[in-house]
């Protein structure tokens, strides 16, 4: 695909319809930096301009100048993402979904929301919790994250294991195609089943095949109550085997977090927290139950100590306290900064079956010694969604470039192998995309190339990510 | 699209492809009547042919062998369908499932099972609780549905209302593609976000982009306990309106529906039951809740009593052992059969926001005094999802085929106009076809006719149905 370059002419139009106040041009150079990255290592890619639409109409005017002049358009949420979606690889347009940042209504009748995809996704659940209301996914980038952003990277969160992910929660979609129509993707209802499945085949595209406008979220009652637990283990592989075991007997936490020894020591030290942890102690889970019964709670966590007692495990930590509680999350939230503090990394996004984590974990370290690299591994273990971040320690620059790509492949095998997948809620974006014949055969490539072809003919939104 | 006729040459080419003992042609008339109909009212389509393949081999080379010589194929479950979409409306072959009726795996580490599409609903349900697991989606027809046409219609059930419906438990499916290749959708994973759903896109798609050949599912832990209770209300209205009061007092019951008095009154008849409704009673609510603990859903009890105290309701029946729970659900699943068994009907699957049940109800009866018809109204109003049966009685031949249909038109545009939709659970298939452009707007349909196009070039896959 020849994309065009945005000469003065082209800045001129797209200024007409956003407004000069909201327009960024690369001169601004401090400001354009923000647009340039986003959290994925330590990419930098500058867009030509940077909009910032008001509105749908707005976008839509956007898009159709766009695709009649070949101008590549890189869709931005809050530029949280970690595999390079928001970047602008191909130049052109960023167009920032900053400004649709309404929260239009939240339908206490209907237990729905609409909002616009700028809402940040902690803002949100901050405003349903108040009407005693709840949106449970929770990504860890949540305090900073947009919904759209979410939306198009379908993002999970620890509490996913329960409650499942931003995709769960999604009724409906007003967006604009890359040529420029506006249209909702389905019906505000719970139950649809009046044709293709557009709502669902918009989530986690990753801003290729439209930009999402308006969000009809569906919403549950707010549980309440909750009961979280911290349980070292002396064999990582054993903190593993203990996940599905839980779920074996009946129980469906909340959340059900793995740390590494090293994610918890790292990020003790990058919270100066002084945690002194026992020497045997190789890893940790981190068990949270949610409810409205505090009784049941309880009952539900002495299922869970008979099924630990079957395991090597070291003094459990219950939390007595909301305080003592927000803080054993913070330190699980803290741990990618503190990985990512502490050394050049890379971040994969693994995921298999539950019961396959030993496995995966076991062997993630057998092909880190093969190829020399360590890594700290942490993350959804509920899930089966596992955390691996490789970091580049004392091997050779190199080796970083050339090497570990094998060894990230190996790894990709691995997933696919045990049933799983190379990305379970970051995307493919830029990073993963010279692996994705790995998880996609050519049937499904040629599907997913097809159905972008056809949304998006002239191939102008978020170019280069996925294939 | 021309299609080609079944000719004896291709007959001969097909019989290889599956072997004699599983084809069947018009002269078997018997056994062909059953290939020939769903239960979607009256309808009738004879096939040139019904083919049985084995596996996804065997229908691979069926769909290669038809898309080159463009005969028309349609899918095939158990014929269960309400809206007509097993029906072979351009002739051609019959591609049953019958025989891909295994349970492969129940993977109990995982909380996984892989089937084939032929398993029936209900012998899968009972083969996971056998291992105190659980599968949720119970449409009405589960003693006799398959699994593959669950997914392909998306169907729900009363327990959607707090589990979700069929697509909710779908991790990966093995397909055909029309030209002939298999692949699988996706990953066995809880949470993927590499590349773009085609597993969703499958989901609801009425056997127009592929034959199922394998579904993963997921599977939770069974909670055990149920309580039902069945409350008469003196108003429909209010019972509509009670519905959202529950929800928003925090309680997510396991079902919640929804009958008219003449609902109950018929099935009453149709399974000489001689229930006595007092005269002032105009409709129903089953509710049910379920948990793992009896003391929790004796308090979750409490609070729907709290809210419906605030209703004019009767006397509340609270069942008091398994078979009264039986006896209660056994009248609910009969609604259906004992409308139809007593005239000439049609039946309507809408949905709406849940609040919006009354005024959507309201407004069927109100068109139904302008166009003349009775309507009979029940279904899983939890999910604002409300079957309409429109019964002949004695409206004319003429006006039955002339005038309804402008009434149905005026019932789908104020479905829409409330924010729902014109299939909950049903589909859309051939006989809410022409009605498809009150729901799907042109952008839409472009893009679902283009995914069709995408994944079938030469229109061979149950043509004639959705759009």
């Amino acid at each position: 695909m020849k994309f065009n370059s945005v000469t003065p002419q082209v800045i001129e139009e797209l200024t007409a319809i956003v407004g000069s106040a909201y327009v960024l041009l690369p001169a601004a150079s401090d400001e354009m930096l923000r647009y340039s990255h986003d959290e994925t290592e330590d990419l930098r890619y500058e867009p030509e301009i940077v909009l910032k639409p008001a509105n749908a109409e707005e976008i839509s005017r956007i898009l159709q100048y766009c695709h009649q002049n070949f101008i590549p358009v890189t869709p931005r949420g809050a530029g949280t993402g970690l595999s390079g979606g928001a970047l602008a690889v191909h130049k052109g347009v960023v167009l920032s979904t900053e400004r649709l940042n309404a929260i239009i209504q939240i339908d206490e009748r209907n237990l729905q929301a609409t909002v616009e995809p700028g809402v940040i996704t902690q803002v949100f659940q901050e405003a349903v919790i108040a009407k005693g209301l709840f949106y449970p996914p929770d990504p860890s980038s949540r305090g900073s994250s947009f919904l759209g952003g979410n939306l198009s990277e379908s993002s999970g969160g620890p509490r996913a294991v329960k409650y499942g992910v931003t995709k769960d929660y999604v009724l409906n979609i007003e967006m604009v195609l890359p040529t420029g129509e506006i249209t909702w993707t389905g019906a505000n209802v719970l139950k649809n089943a009046t044709g293709y499945n557009l709502t669902q085949l918009m989530i986690g595209s990753e801003g290729t095949l439209g930009v999402i406008t308006k969000i009809v979220f569906k919403l549950i009652p707010y549980p309440g109550q909750t009961l979280v637990m911290l349980v070292p283990f002396r064999d990582e592989e054993e903190a593993c085997a203990a996940v599905s075991h839980i779920f074996r007997a009946g129980i469906v936490p909340s959340a059900l977090e793995f740390m590494e020894r090293d994610a918890i020591e790292w990020t003790s030290r990058y919270l100066n927290l002084n945690l002194n942890l026992p020497e045997d102690i190789k890893a940790h889970l981190l068990i949270e139950m949610d409810g409205k019964d505090m009784e049941l709670l309880f009952k539900d966590a002495e299922q869970v100590y008979e099924v630990l007692e079957t395991y090597d495990v070291g003094e459990i930590l219950v939390a007595d306290s909301e305080k003592q509680k927000a803080e054993l999350w913070h330190l699980r939230r803290n741990v990618g900064h503190a990985v990512k503090s502490n050394s050049v990394y890379k971040e994969e996004d693994t995921v298999v079956p539950r019961a396959e984590l030993p496995k995966l974990l076991k062997g993630v370290k057998e092909i880190g010694e093969k190829y020399n690299f360590k890594s700290v591994c942490y993350g959804h273990a509920g899930d089966g969604n596992l955390h691996i971040n490789i970091v580049k320690g004392d091997m050779s620059d190199e080796d970083w470039k050339y090497k570990l790509p094998e060894g990230i492949r190996e790894i990709f095998r691995l997933c696919v192998g045990l049933g799983g997948t190379i990305s379970g809620e970051h995307g493919i974006g830029l990073v993963q995309k010279p692996y994705i014949n790995i998880a996609l055969n050519e049937v499904q490539l040629k599907l997913m190339r097809g159905i972008k072809q056809l949304f998006d003919p002239n191939g102008i939104l978020n170019p280069g990510k996925i294939f």
